[in-house]
């Protein structure tokens, strides 16, 4: 098996960020693998395919989304990332700062997500 | 199967920063299963058990070691985290910042631990 270049991976990472910011599910949806599996968070059911996928950004459709990446780690065929993401929905702001574990194919599509978080990490700063 | 408590795991990466900190291969790999697995960095071969998760540390021995927990994020039965190591050798300093993925088992002892960096990283800031 071939392995995606660290460039095509970072440039995977950075459009996943941007298209937070566009609040588009749909768009982020096409960054996945139809077979890829999203965990998120960890412990939780593992979602597979579009479908399963796509509800889970739905949110960001509803909100004023600004992305920042803060760490990014590749290796091999993988990403980790630690991101801070700051909604605004209805005057208010959140900020959530997961890590992100992030599996890619040859292309650089995403073919598995694993989120690390917690519901007090969601506020933490 | 139950899950080790949020606290469980924290005091497990604590203590994992600790035994850096102090140089120590053995209580380093203490802290391990019989059975843990270690990847380190992601995409390399993947070693199994004390013998081969022992040498993986034995550098430390020769270098004067500070850590910093930078991000912590516990999800489920594993945790995700960034830190940094300040190694100095021989009067230089190297400064080393992964991204680590551990599992963990009901007594937070650590079942595996994926390390997310590559060479570039190895002297990021």
């Amino acid at each position: 098996m071939s392995t995606p270049t660290p460039d095509r991976i970072r440039t995977t990472v950075t459009e996943y960020l941007r298209r937070i910011e566009a609040s588009s599910a749909a768009g982020i949806a096409d960054l996945y693998t139809d077979t890829a599996t999203v965990e998120d968070p960890v412990g939780s059911d593992v979602r597979k395919g579009r479908e399963e996928i796509l509800p889970l950004y739905a949110a960001l459709e509803s909100s004023r989304n600004k992305t920042e990446l803060l760490t990014l780690k590749i290796a091999g065929n993988e990403a980790a990332f630690h991101f801070r993401v700051t909604s605004e929905v209805a005057g208010t702001e959140y900020v959530f700062e997961p890590i992100d574990v992030m599996t890619f194919d040859d292309d650089g599509r995403i073919t598995s997500m694993r989120a690390f978080w917690s519901a007090p990490d969601a506020s933490d700063s």
